[in-house]
């Protein structure tokens, strides 16, 4: 079998695509596979959890992943081995993290430092196209990522969790906005206790502009379940809690963005 | 050659990828082209619509096509033999069912019911994942459709038509909205009667807030025959009639969405 | 190893990727990337830059590219040599031509003219896929540019260039916006004179609404030199001289936008 690769990126097709032809130029053997060039910019969170999602379903091979707002200052390029046996490719700044946690665990991480699996001069702002796809072709070539440089600690990822209050309330934060404007938050269904589809709960915020918004929605376990254009909370396909709205954008009715801190008050405040 | 697959989704990138993914898993040898991502989410009549304009010029192989607003309902899965030898995969919701017929029509269908050939322990809300992409990779090694489950009478796609009116008047809906904003209308340039370019006519609707506009408007060959910003009519790369704008967008100009209806008047009211 | 083909459209995914199933029809064995779907419609500057800084980190190989405002007019459907061995595909607007330039330079080009090398009854609107998907297929599996048509003189890009006043002013247009919107001028770093980093200068422009504008920026080696939401001027990984505001979008900050011209004064007026 051809070795495989895929690539994740904030880029955007054109950008994505060169580290591809980079990597297809090194080693043309691979397939290729653009597993998303849509990351909203600068979005570490967002990246990770998609990777943790993703990687599991592709097949084994060689993962590069760049969501890099720090790209030229000295936070490290890595690769990362894990124990389903990918190897990932990105820069230090927890990305690649909870993916490496959902293949098994990371066994081991190196830093990307040897010129000779650079291209030449590399640019300070396109590590991905001169550092990363480079790195990414001479993994499926079969260098071993030991030979990059020296191991190292890679940082992990900075995630809010879910609070549970004494009151029954859960207090969750929202993690990011999927293609439908759903809207992924930082707790899993497990959170909300035993599952009771269809008992309606409170779920409250303060908007941006200060005013506090609270509404009604139950936990439902397909988006049919709710009429179109009513709120639900669902499991997402990673295992996350989600706010959705049945064939509309949660994100559009309630102006939530990423970072906005819920509350969930069950009925007559029992958990 | 090695077995050939499409995937046309309403997902954007990444979750089009892990489908893209699960079936290079089963299917390694297999080569798997994103017809798209984009499609406008649960537009069923645009998908549709691409996919009979599409599948027509891609090799023989397994198309995989998802627009799915009833996930998690009791709509089946399916897998539809055509007489080109192609075989699509999606919802029974009429999606596939336009470009089967541009494939020399359904030779049979059948529900994708046999767990052996999806991923273990199915979510309720991501099937292209857990149900169409597995039967995807199967269908590419060589698994004969029936085997999948029992044989069924796919449901047709509900298409608005275009009407006559007994005063010349050509009564169309737009069905949806492309790249460059020009409107693709529920018509053909057969009904426009024989084709007479550059004759003006007019083009009337009610506009969402309930005014009335009219626009001249001439059918054209080609979109350099008006002036950058002028409106015309052209039949499309697929036959249907469209509405647009020279150099701009339709869409933004008058305003216009999927599911208006518009009313063409010849000069003088004759045909 | 397979042969290569890359394709860069305006075209969104679906009529992108129907080019890539009609390449892959005729050329089986061929890997088709697609560079790009996104250039901004009817974009040739921004089409033609994003082609000339991508293909030479691409495999060699025959890429199409079509941003092609005047598809049904007379211009010409072409193919052009490169030096480093590559073919480029598209309509005769200048688009191919900095990218040729990249390559190599042209060392010749030939009008896309004999049918036996199109799809039957190619359409008016939709030349990509009637008439240079065919041509890349047929390039891939041998058939040299030469016997497609008669040799031809390719049009070059209109670009503007940077002028330099007298006063140790620079002046450059705005050429396009890039995925963060951070905006390309036209200017390259060399045109500031001997890099000086962090010495600010004032960078100034009219508005759409006729308001004059004036910000400080300085030209910083990488964007994390200057704090979140300050603007500065950099080097992309193109050569170009842009306009970028850290982990920030500098077209919406100044609502700037392609064809803009912007004045740079150094401090005190000196170069």
């Amino acid at each position: 079998m051809p070795p495989f690769a895929s690539i994740a990126t904030d880029f955007g097709a054109a950008y994505t695509a060169i580290c591809s032809g980079v990597v297809q130029r090194l080693a043309p053997s691979a397939k290729v596979l653009i597993l998303t060039d849509e990351i909203t910019p600068y979005a570490i969170v967002e990246g990770a959890l998609l990777l943790r999602q993703a990687l599991p379903y592709l097949p084994e091979g060689v993962h590069m992943a760049v969501v890099d707002p720090g790209v030229g200052t000295p936070r490290h390029p890595i690769a990362v081995r894990t124990r389903r046996g990918d190897v990932l490719v990105g820069p230090d700044n927890g990305l690649l993290m909870p993916a490496a946690e959902a293949l098994g665990g990371a066994t081991a991480a190196f830093v990307l430092e040897d010129p000779a699996y650079r291209l030449p001069e590399p640019s300070t702002t396109f590590h991905a196209r001169d550092i990363f796809a480079p790195a990414t072709a001479h993994l499926l070539n079969g260098v071993d990522p030991a030979a990059f440089g020296p191991e190292t600690a890679p940082l992990p990822l900075d995630l809010p969790g879910p609070e549970h209050g004494d009151d029954g309330t859960l207090t969750m934060t929202v993690l990011y906005e999927d293609r439908y404007g759903s809207l992924i938050l930082s707790a899993e269904a497990k959170d909300l206790g035993p599952p009771r589809f269809g008992t309606p709960a409170t779920l409250s915020w303060t908007s941006s502009d200060g005013t506090p918004t609270a509404i009604r929605v139950t936990y439902e376990e397909t988006f049919g379940s709710v009429h179109p254009g009513d709120p639900l909370l669902w499991t997402d396909s990673s295992g996350a809690l989600g706010l959705a709205v049945n064939q509309g954008s949660a994100a559009h009715r309630y102006g939530l963005t990423a970072g906005t801190v819920l509350t969930l008050r069950p009925p007559n405040g029992d958990s």
